[in-house]
């Protein structure tokens, strides 16, 4: 399964390797460690050092500052990246940012680039980061946790450019592939960074050497693994590439016309024309002062209620509704269902 | 079930939590991160000191080291315990061992215990541990991860005697709860203890509090969750807690048959009694200089052709066989079948 999703990176074995884990946050986790072994070759024996950092924009999954914690980095580590006001990296000042912390005498292990950032659905320019960390010697890790199914439809796939450049991309099956959860791929551009990011003893390879097939164990966080190539291709083979295909770009669409219909009513305001199955909105309150606590509490009641599953984002100091498109049966009506309950929760709101 | 498995420990929530991950390596990871945030509550946002170590027994499973060097304490962070030949952690000597590192002004971040060591299936002394760690303040963390299941057993929880004094412990269903891989407990005495592991942004918390029923997700490195609970819950609603029980002891009963069988033969020598249904023995080669050789290839060979699946330790300086009894099928038939092939094999060995 890990060789399928390398294509549609760009990548091949075997120069480039992934391996499946239990979701997006080992993923990053281990891009991450297979980062600090290229930046710090001797890290496995004398600890992480103290001058490592990560660059990150705006808007990156938790799971990215946690994992620089886990690995000894500490939150302090965790600097942000030049960033617009929807929280997209500024593609042209990258290679300034990795400049200043080097010359603050850190060294930056890891260029985090969102594709899509999960608070927004926008898509990082990864071709332009590429060429910052190329040129800086900085691995680039891809978070594509939830916007990598994109690779899948040609329509899509431009907004992904510059992904084979990247050193590491994380893929999760179970967010748009159809796949039950957990199963995620991290990928890896060169296979022997991936082979470094975890180091066995000698007695160990020694007995992974006399095993036929391939064996990735001592490259995953978890050791012994459950099956989850299985269910990936199982998925694949009875829905086949095209048909998750146009099971991604069916939720794209269903999105922007989420998109349009929030645009069509004066009563709210969209973040930005999305780019995946996320749509980030809002009630058009102006300058309501508890516009914060009733977004959150119309979010809490519509769940408690189990009618619709909003998440939310903060963007531009904002309290967003964020919707994410998934089930193939949001269709129109369900959207004209949703905004209507929206805009009379609002109205009613007495918090 | 966590609450079932910390029952078992000899604790009870809300005083003592845990959480199910994928797997003992995890599982093990996270108990090691709550002792980093014990030992060092700055390291999440400072990132790990270079004088933290941790002390472990001879025998310990890789993913200690692992986590270890994942943590970025790195490899040189590990350092022995006082053990007896067969890699037995010497109880009485563990205070001094703590001692000694921070004499020379290492700080002790955790000593771990083996329950039962995964290459020889012999318990740790985990009571005078306990005390040794209580004296020092030091974190004890207890790798329960195949030998916890004998806590359902009466005959056989006298070797886990002082495990609900330790700090935390690792304890895998999916090695004697028959329960599918991946699923795995990390038990902490201290529920503060667990909560501060992984610690999470104000916002992220605050949504956190909105929701209804217990939600772990922020104590947990995977994030996002597979139903690990379901499939042992289904187990022991199944098998019930006496069938359970019934097949732990089964299967340390039928290790003890083995064993005697083994030492029966003056062909074989055995490592020691077993306490689980660990079974360590060899050819009785004397000093033939290929016996290392012979015995990892003879293990290949058996596992080629699909008849015995036998793992390996080095204990002793010495190639031992590791037969796990795991299969209610194994019984004597089966054994005899096994060590007439293996001392054939032997005996034909021509590398």
């Amino acid at each position: 399964m890990t060789e399928w999703m390398l294509s549609k990176v760009g990548w091949q074995p075997p120069d480039s390797s992934g391996v499946l884990v239990h979701g997006g946050s080992l993923a990053n986790l281990t891009a991450l460690l297979a980062a600090r072994a290229r930046a710090f070759p001797s890290a496995w024996e004398q600890g992480t050092p103290a001058e490592a950092v990560i660059l990150v924009p705006a808007g990156t999954h938790v799971s990215v500052a946690r994992a620089a914690s886990i690995l000894g980095l500490g939150s302090r580590a965790v600097h942000p990246l030049p960033c617009d006001d929807l929280g997209r990296t500024r593609g042209e000042r990258v290679a300034e940012a990795i400049e200043l912390q080097h010359r603050a005498g850190r060294r930056v292990m890891a260029v985090i680039a969102n594709a899509c950032a999960p608070t927004t659905g926008l898509y990082d320019p990864l071709e332009a980061m590429a060429t910052a960390c190329r040129d800086k010697r900085v691995w680039l890790h891809v978070d594509a946790a939830h916007g990598g199914s994109a690779l899948l439809v040609p329509e899509l796939r431009t907004l992904l450019r510059g992904i084979e450049q990247a050193d590491s991309v994380t893929w999760d099956a179970h967010k748009m592939l159809r796949t039950s959860t957990l199963a995620a791929a991290v990928l890896i551009r060169r296979s022997e960074d991936l082979h470094h990011a975890l180091r066995q003893s000698a007695d160990y390879l020694f007995f992974n050497d006399a095993r036929t097939g391939p064996d990735l164990m001592h490259c995953t966080v978890e050791g012994s693994k459950a099956e989850l190539g299985l269910k990936i291709f199982l998925n694949l083979a009875w829905r086949g590439e095209q048909g998750l295909a146009a099971y991604v770009h069916g939720r794209h669409q269903a999105a922007r016309t989420l998109w349009r219909m929030v645009s069509a009513r004066n009563t709210f305001e969209a973040l930005s024309e999305p780019e995946s199955n996320l749509v980030c909105f809002r009630y058009a309150d102006g300058n309501d002062p508890h516009s914060e606590v009733r977004h959150i509490a119309i979010r809490d009641r519509l769940m408690g209620q189990g009618t619709f599953h909003l998440a939310s984002s903060l963007v531009r100091n904002r309290r967003w509704w964020r919707a994410t498109v998934m089930s193939p049966a949001s269709d129109q009506a369900i959207f004209t269902q949703l905004l209507d309950t929206l805009e009379i929760a609002y109205q009613e709101a007495s918090y």
